[in-house]
C-alpha cells in the first residue's frame, strides 16, 4: 500500500459504529474516513453530514466503491458474513465487530473468504489493546511470572441493559463474556477445549423469559492443561467491573482499575472513591489504539493480530458456555 | 455456671493445639488452663511444663477430670469423633478443630451425642470471628447490600504443604476450602445443595499421586437460588491471599487485606508492598476471638454461634466437591 | 462571535506551543488553526507544513492577521508581557502559558490592557481542568468537606530538568510550584497574604550554582485565616508525583494517582505496580480541556475562569517564596 | 541479671499507666508486675486489684521496694524528673512515658542521673517498635534509598481531646508533635538544628484561650544539610491519621495506613471503607513490642535503643516550635 492515507468507510451507524467513525476521523491521521452507511435512511444522512462524508443505505455500495480501501463493519451481528465475505470478494480490508458470527460455521465462512482474497483482517477484539492487558502480555512474554497456567476473568455491568436488548443480545455469554473468552486465550496463549457454565438470573428474573442469565460462572479448561474461571454479571450497581488475573509458575499479574475520578471524599462516614462508570470510559483508549493498529496494519502490509481465528474460537467457547449451562454438564469444544 | 474461670485441658498439642493453649493461658482471664495432652508423651510433658499444667497421654483420664469444664480437641481428625462422642457423655462443653470429622456419618454421630447431653460446642471455624468476615456479616443484617445473592471466595496458600502433609490432608477441599465453604454458608445465610468441581495439578505435578489438586474451582448452588464460587490454590508465592465478595441486590461487599507491613518503597523500579504471608498472620486475632467466645458463651449459658451443624455442611460440600472432581459432572449434597 | 470556527495562532513553538497547535488542529471542531509562529525559521516552517498553515517568524504579523481571532502565547516568559499587550491592542483573544511574567508589575501591565481591550484571556493553569482538581472544587461547592481551612501539595518531578533549563528556568517556585500556587488559591478560594519558604539542594548540588533548590517547602496563610502546606522536589526518581488534599470543617478531600499502567505483579518478591511517569501522562487530558474551555469561552463571549489576575497572584506567591527562602523569614506578599 | 522474671511496678495509673500495667502482667512472661502506684487512693486500690498485686499512694515507698527492679513511670510530666532521679539512685531500671519532661534542663538532670547510677532507662516513643517504622528503618539501613535527605511526617487526631485536657497538655507540639519530632529523628539518623513553625487554631477557636492551635506545620532543618516537615492537626474527623515519608537519594519509603476494619462496601454511592479510628488501634502493637523491648533489653543487660538523649532532643525541637511559632521566625536548637 502507498503513502496514500487509507480510505475507510463505516458500515452500521450505531453506537460503536459511531464511535469508529469518529475515531476515524479525528485521531487517525492516516485514514481518511470516506463514507458511512446504514439500514435506516434518517441515520445515514446525519452521520455522513457530521463527518462531511459520502453515505448510502446500501452496504454493497461502498463495498464496491474503489475509493474504500477498508470496511468498517459495525451492523448487526447476524449480517457480518454476508458484508465480510462480500467485503473480502472486493478485495477491502476489514475490522469487524464482535461477535464475528452467530454459528462458528459463519465464522469458517467468513475465514475461507478472507483467506481466499487474501485481505487483511482484524476483529474488534479491543481489550487486547487496552494498556492493562498488553502490558500483562508484555510481562509475560518477558517471563516476568514463569509459565502461565491460570486466568480468572471477571465482567461485571453495572446494571442489565435494556430488555430489548437483551432479548436480541445472544446473551450473557455470547453478548459480553466473548470478551473474556478472547482475553483468556490471548493471555494463556492457549485453546479452550473443555467449558463448564452455571448461570442464574438473581436479580432480574425477567432475564429468564429469554433464556439468558444476569450471573454466571464458567470454567475453562485448556489444551496444555491450563484451567480459566469467568465470573460474568449485569448487575454490579457501583460500576463497570473489569478484573483479570494470570496466575504463572512464578507469580500473578493482576489488571484492572478501581477509580475513575482521582479524588477520595474523607468524613466521618468513612473514606469513598467512585468507580469506573461503563465501559466507554474504561476501554476509551482501547477503541482508538485497535483502529489506529488496524489502518498501521494494512498500510505496512502487516497482519492484524486479532483475526478470524480469534472470532471463531471465542464464539466456540461463548456457545460451549451456553449448551453447558442448559445441559448442567461440561461440554467439549467440538460439541458446538 | 458459676463466676469460677471455666477449668480448660486442650487434646492433641500440634501447632493449632499449643496455639490454644497459650491463647487460654495467656489471653483469656475467664479461662484456667488445668491440662494438655499429646499422644505423644515428650510433647505431652514439654507442653504442660511450658504452661505449668497437668499433662496427660491419655485424653481418656482428661475427659474423666472434674477440674476440667471443657475441653479443645485439636487432635487428628480421625479421633474427632471419638473423643467429641465421650467428651459430650461427660458433660464437658467441647472446642474441636475443623474438620469436625471425615464422614458425614460421625459428624451426626457427634451431633447426636451432644444433643443427648446437652453440652455447649463450638467448631474451630475461626474466620467467623475475623473483623473482616464479622464486620461483612454486620453489615449484610444491617441490609447494607440488599438480599444477598452471590459470595465470591478466594482461599491461595503462598506454597504447597510438605508432601507428607499433602498425603494426609484429605486434599485441598477438606483441608483448605472447607472454611470457605463455611463462610460462603455464613454470609449467604442458606444452604448449598449442588456442587460442581474442577481441579488440577498446575505447578506441582506429584500433588497427583495422592489424588490432590493445587488449583480448585468450586461452583455453589444454594437452596434460595444464589450461587457462590471458590477458587483455591497452593501456589500464591507472593503470599497467603484470602479474598471474599457477598453480591445482593444493592451493592457487593469485599472482604480482605493485599498487605502486611505497613510501608512502601517506592524506586526507579516503581511502587513494591508486601503481602500477607501466611494464615497465622492474617487469622491471628480470629484464633484468640474464638476461643475467648467460647469461653463467654460457655459461662453464660449461650449456645456457641458456629456447631455441629456447621461442621456437617461445610465437610458435606468439601465431599461433594471432591465426588464432582472425580466424577466430572455437578453433585447434589445428598449424595454425599 | 459567530458560529463560525474560531481562528487561532500559536506563537512560540517549544514542546507546549506544538501540542497546543496539536490540540486545535486534531480535538477541537470549533477552532481552526490558521497559523504558526516561532523565532526559529525551521521550526517554523516545520510546524508550519506539519498543520498545512501559514508560518511566520514575526509574531506581530500574526497578531496584525484579520483571520486569526485568537493567539495562544507559548513564548518564552520574558516575552509575555510585550506579546500580550500588543495583541490585546490588536482586539484578540488570548490564552498564555504560565508563568504570566516575571514581574508583577509585568502581570499588573497585561492586565490593564486585557481590560481596556476588553478581549477575553486565559492563563495556561491547565490543573484547574484536570478531573481530580476540578472534582475537588465541585465538591467543595457542594458542601461535602465544610468550610475549607486548609490545603495541602505535593510536586514532585521524576528527575532534575536539564542543566541549561534549570539556569533559565527562574527556579522551584516559579517553574514548577507556581501550579501549586494557583491551585491553592483555586480549592481555597482565598488569597495568600504571607509566605515561608526553605529549600535545599539536597541530590543535585549543581543546583545551587543557579541560587536554585531541588527540595522547598512553602508555608501559605490565608487572607481569611487558612493555611497551606506545599512540598516540590526533582528527585522524586519513582515518577511524577502531584498530590493534594483540601481540608474543611467537616472532612477532607484528596486528590491525585499512584499508578499509571493498571497491572501489578505479584511475586515472592512482593507486590509492584507503575507510576505516572510524567506531566504529559497526568495532565494529558487537562491540556486538551483548557484548550476546548478557551474556544468555548470565546465563542460563547464568556470570561475564561482564570485570567490575568490568577496569573498575577501565583507569580507573588512564587516571588514571595524565592524572596523567604533567600532572608530566612516569612514574607508577605505586598513585599513584592 | 539472672533468669528471674523482671520485678515491675507501675507509677501513674492513668490510661497509659494501666496499659502498661496490663502489658505486663498478660503479655510479658519474663516480667512480673509486682506493684502499682497513683496518686489517688481509689484508682490504686482498684487497679491493684484486678491485677492481684500491691498498690501504695506513695511512689517512694515502691521505689524503695528491692522487689521492684524496675519501674514504669507514667506520671504527669511535671513529676518524670523528680521520680526518675529517685528511681536511678534507687538503682531501677527505668522506662519514661513521654515527653521526658517540660525543660531541657529536667531532660539533663535525668540524664545525669541515670548515666550516674548506670542504670537501664527507656523513654515510651513507641512508634520506633510500630511494625511500620521498624520496617522503614530496616530499610533504609539496607540501603533501599540510598542516603536519606527528607522525612514528611503527618499526624491527625480525629478530633480535639476535652478542653481540660488542652488547657493542661504543653500544646500540640509537646503533646502530639514530640512523636513526630522523634521519629524524623529516628529516621533521618541526625540532629534536628533549626525550626519553623507556624500554627492556626482553624477548626476549634477555644484553642486559642490556651495558646495552643488545632494546625501546624513544622519544617525542620538537620545538621547534615536534610530537611523535614511536620504537619499536626486535631480535626481529621475521618479517623486517625498518621503517614510518614522518608525521602533517599535513590527512593523512597511511605508508612501508613488508610484502613481498620478489612472490608469495602461498594454501592451506586462509590466505594467506601474506614479508617483507623484513633491511637490506641493503630499502635496497639507498639505498646506491647515496647515493653517487652525494655524487659528484654534490662534482663539482658542491653542499653534500650531509645533512652534520655532521645528524649532531651525531641523536647528541645518541640519547644523550639513553640517559640518559631510565636517569634513567627525560625529557631535555632540552642536557643531553647
Amino acid at each position: 500500500m502507498s503513502n496514500a492515507r487509507l480510505g475507510c468507510a463505516v458500515l452500521g451507524l450505531g453506537r460503536m459504529g459511531y464511535r469508529h467513525a469518529n475515531i476515524l476521523a479525528t485521531q487517525v491521521p492516516e485514514a481518511r474516513l470516506v463514507a458511512v452507511s446504514d439500514a435506516l435512511a434518517g441515520r445515514t444522512a446525519e452521520v455522513a453530514a457530521d463527518f462531511g462524508v459520502r453515505g448510502s443505505t446500501d452496504w454493497r455500495e461502498i463495498v464496491a466503491d474503489p475509493e474504500v480501501d477498508a470496511v468498517i463493519v459495525a451492523t448487526p451481528s447476524t449480517t457480518h458474513a454476508e458484508i465480510c465475505i462480500a467485503a473480502a470478494k472486493a478485495g477491502k480490508a476489514i475490522f469487524c465487530e464482535k461477535p464475528l458470527a452467530l454459528t462458528v460455521a459463519e465464522c469458517e465462512a467468513i475465514g475461507q473468504a478472507v483467506d481466499a482474497a487474501g485481505v487483511p483482517f482484524q476483529l474488534g477484539f479491543m481489550r487486547r489493546f487496552d494498556p492493562g492487558y498488553a502490558a500483562a502480555r508484555r510481562a509475560i512474554d518477558e517471563g516476568a511470572i514463569g509459565d502461565v497456567v491460570a486466568y480468572n476473568g471477571i465482567s461485571r455491568d453495572p446494571e442489565a441493559p435494556p430488555e430489548a436488548y437483551v432479548a436480541e443480545s445472544g446473551g450473557i455469554y455470547l453478548d459480553c463474556l466473548i470478551h473474556e473468552f478472547d482475553i483468556a486465550r490471548f493471555l494463556m496463549g492457549d485453546e479452550v477445549t473443555r467449558v463448564y457454565a452455571t448461570g442464574k438470573a438473581l436479580v432480574y428474573p425477567w432475564f429468564a423469559k429469554y433464556e439468558d442469565v444476569d450471573t454466571a460462572h464458567v470454567i475453562l479448561e485448556f489444551a496444555r492443561g491450563g484451567i480459566g474461571h469467568i465470573e460474568g454479571s449485569r448487575h454490579a450497581f457501583y460500576g463497570y467491573d473489569i478484573r483479570g488475573e494470570v496466575i504463572g509458575t512464578k507469580g500473578t499479574i493482576t489488571i484492572g482499575y478501581q477509580r475513575q475520578t482521582p479524588i477520595m471524599l474523607l468524613t466521618r462516614a468513612g473514606v469513598t472513591h467512585d468507580f469506573v462508570p461503563g465501559f466507554l470510559e474504561r476501554f476509551e483508549q482501547s477503541y482508538a489504539i485497535e483502529i489506529v493498529e488496524f489502518v498501521n496494519a494494512v498500510r505496512a502490509g502487516r497482519k492484524p493480530s486479532v483475526g478470524v481465528w480469534d472470532g471463531r474460537q471465542a464464539l466456540a467457547v461463548a456457545l460451549a458456555a451456553g449448551k453447558s449451562q442448559r445441559l448442567g454438564r461440561p461440554v467439549a469444544l467440538e460439541e458446538v
